[in-house]
């Protein structure tokens, strides 16, 4: 057999791994927004039969041949062959069962952790977390290697060639930026604005996708549904998104919306030519994160576009719930030291990430064990944020990662927010009238940037190569720091 | 090792497989239900994916060891045992591209036959049908074997032990008694009666989940939703069921719904110690039929039930859309000769079976080119039915099956007419207050009556077998023509 005929054949099989990651993320979808109540038993065998699947392909001894035969390729198809060895030498690692259970420990969990997170009641959740767990800390056993240990193989899963060492230099530059904001501006003692009035659910959701295609998301390859957890999954041409509502307050559905229109625009916006091929797919979760929070963020709360969506919001809801766009604005970026991730402003958002990267770096060491959790998490979160946590529904079970099994997962949200960070020095740097586009909610030329430098490229590079070329430079916090210092310091004066 | 051992691996790999084909399923219900425009070309892909899972484990030479090795097991192990032989050894015939192709082709298949049926153009979908009806043959070459032509292969697969020879004969039985009847019906001619007035879709399915309620379907277990076409899939704690709304005539919506209720009640009552194993599934598609046509006609259609209907129409729309529930009877057992098998009348549905027998045999067979199909079908229509056909959407556009790569389905629609005749009149038999309970619309004791006899065996018999244990007797057609001449006997005077 010669390069090119094996070449065919591994593409052949990967096509048909990707295929199946896509079955497993809308089995996850469909258990998040669609499935009935009694599917949750069945749903997990489903999700076990998918991984098992995955499993035998990426495991089997015939991958490897093809791998070995077809190492002469170039350009993206030895990025498809460096990535099939890089999936082929994780899944021989991990036992054949393992991999099933961990599969169906995570279906079983979502059901779980809906319920648990409703009553607000950890002590229902912990045995489900502990059998969780055990089977990531045997997953990372596997795959840990001389001089990688176990969470920083799960990482690796998330993020290719980061270590938790790496992390931990990263967070100690970028910690005392935060706090130091985050001290000056409650210093300030400046009160914290909010909306006012009602807005109506319906109206709320139209009004998102009216922002998703403002954001250049297509919907004819997308939809948009509710869910307990705003999430992002599928790809290429078939993307959805889900979202939340709260009545009271239309900024969790709508920048959660906007954050979800940031990761599906990127899948949205791969390379056709490579559907369903490791080149075609994220670089990383970071580089993923990077997309979501540049939209939410940088672009989502900056002023200009506040004035847009003061107007689209009165035209939606009848009132935007303040005066002005000038004080939406300052809603949209009210800082205050919250309970909720997902709901966090961009000063404390990177503390609750460092504060759950410590966590569960601990649970995988087993140095903490999943009973005193909770205990963990409050305590933590009182020194870090200075408030006591009311309840677990608003403390340790806030987020899905951990009912999922995505250990490893919460640091790539700070990388990507450093990416989105330099992402938007760059985008400021290369499209001079960025502002005027952002009041006129015209997005076109940010999204022909993006896939031109991020979107299109997949995973032609490494993570923190692909963003050095985007940007022009070697990434690192400062642009982050750089423009929280410059936005607070014109809202707050400090 | 030894036969426990092996029956327990062996049992390990068949839930793999039942769980990998209601993920199947899954993926078919939610291209017709949820997913966006754009993503056709992948699903094609995920379902040739686990398609190519499914033919994996079914062919794999470890999975006839078992089977050997667990050959004395006995009960609910043998039938097991036995349904894994006869998985395998279809399984190994078929090459694992052709397995791929057949599930990537339907899955395409859909879109077109969507696209092609709402404009109403059979030239835009012939080239898809082509390709479908040439891997259908392949496949039927590979699964024939000495005394088993293509087409009955193809049949087995749907009911087991059929042969066309069979159907030839049964379907000569009935079609006398059918064409006699159609024939003094229209003689007496009768003014066909309708509904007026409008009933709005919301209602319409607001209505449509109480009937199911009242059916014995679980909601908590299922969900109703639109679709081109009305269709139940999943199993156990997970069954879906579709229908669809013309606000003009409720009847399509509702009646519809009780006959996929009648499919999802037979999911939802399998015997849960069996779940994802062959024992715990149903005993064929004949079966299956049965239990949706009993829903729909034998008890749907009856006069005590229409007098719960009148009522629930009077509350849900404010009009029944007819003076009293005499007139609904007759309304819901008008006789015509239309165009559209699912609406089709009792009278003429199981000519509309015939022909397409006929027809998909001759395409299989080769004897008919699919270039000549749409012109065969308006001809044996106008023989058959007496009018022209005048578009392809009310012709050879109508039904999904051919697209879905579906051959060898249509006549175990007929078998389930014959065995919902026979559980008809043992239900009469074994329920005296049948019509009390019918026109209180409490159908427990009916349910109850069917788990027992029919949903909780699953697979236990053969599907002949089983009807013939739980009517009493071998079933024939005369149940059924019997059930029939009395009822046109009341509703004309013939």
């Amino acid at each position: 057999m010669d390069a090119i005929a094996a070449f065919d054949e591994l593409s052949a099989r990967l096509r048909r791994i990707g295929a199946l990651e896509q079955v497993a993320g809308l089995l996850n979808w469909d258990q998040e927004t669609q499935m009935p109540p009694k599917g949750g038993a069945q749903r997990a065998e489903h999700a076990a039969a998918v991984a098992s699947a995955i499993h035998d392909l990426a495991s089997a001894p015939r991958l490897g041949e093809l791998i070995a035969l077809a190492s002469t390729a170039q350009g993206p198809d030895a990025v498809n062959v460096a990535e099939a060895g890089r999936l082929h030498r994780r899944a021989v690692r991990v036992p054949p069962a393992l991999a099933a259970d961990l599969a169906r420990a995570a279906a079983l969990g979502q059901e779980v952790w809906i319920a648990a997170r409703a009553a607000s009641d950890f002590a229902t959740f912990a045995p489900t977390l502990e059998r969780i767990v055990a089977l990531k800390r045997a997953e990372a056993d596997c795959l840990a290697e001389e001089g990688v240990g176990g969470y920083d193989a799960l990482l690796d899963g998330f993020e290719p060639g980061t270590t938790s060492a790496e992390l931990d230099r990263v967070f100690a530059r970028l910690r005392p930026g935060l706090v130091d904001l985050a001290g000056r501006i409650a210093a300030k003692g400046a009160p914290v604005p909010a909306l006012t009035g009602s807005f109506p659910a319906a109206a709320q959701l139209a009004l998102a996708r009216r922002l998703g295609e403002a954001f250049g998301y297509d919907w004819q390859a997308g939809r948009l549904d509710l869910a307990v957890h705003p999430s992002c999954s599928g790809s290429a041409g078939d993307v959805r998104i889900t979202t939340r509502v709260n009545e009271a307050d239309p900024q969790d559905c709508l920048y959660s919306t906007l954050h979800e229109v940031g990761h599906a625009v990127y899948e949205q916006g791969l390379d056709p030519a490579q559907a369903m091929l490791p080149a075609g797919m994220h670089a990383s979760m970071g580089v993923h994160e990077s997309q979501s929070r540049l939209f939410e963020n940088q672009l989502g709360r900056s002023r200009p576009f506040c004035g847009f969506l003061f107007a689209e919001m009165e035209r939606a809801f009848g009132t935007a719930g303040v005066a002005d766009a000038d004080a939406l604005w300052r809603v949209a970026n009210a800082v205050e030291p919250g309970f909720i991730r997902t709901e966090a402003d961009e000063v404390h958002y990177n503390l609750h990430i460092m504060m759950r990267f410590d966590l569960e770096r601990a649970l995988v060491a087993g140095a903490l064990a999943v009973g005193d959790l909770e205990a963990a998490w409050n305590e933590r979160f009182l020194a870090d944020f200075g408030r006591t946590v009311p309840d677990a529904r608003r403390g340790v079970l806030q987020d899905v990662h951990w009912s999922a099994g995505l250990f490893g997962y919460f640091p790539t949200y700070t990388l990507g927010n450093i990416y989105a960070g330099e992402l938007h020095a760059a985008l400021r740097r290369d499209v001079p009238d960025l502002d005027a586009r952002l009041a006129a909610g015209d997005l076109g030329a940010v999204v022909g940037w993006l896939g031109a430098r991020i979107h299109r490229r997949g995973r032609m590079l490494a993570p923190r190569r692909l963003i050095a070329e985007a940007v022009g430079h070697e990434p690192d916090e400062r642009a982050l720091l750089g423009y929280l210092e410059a936005k607070y310091q014109r809202l707050h004066d400090l």
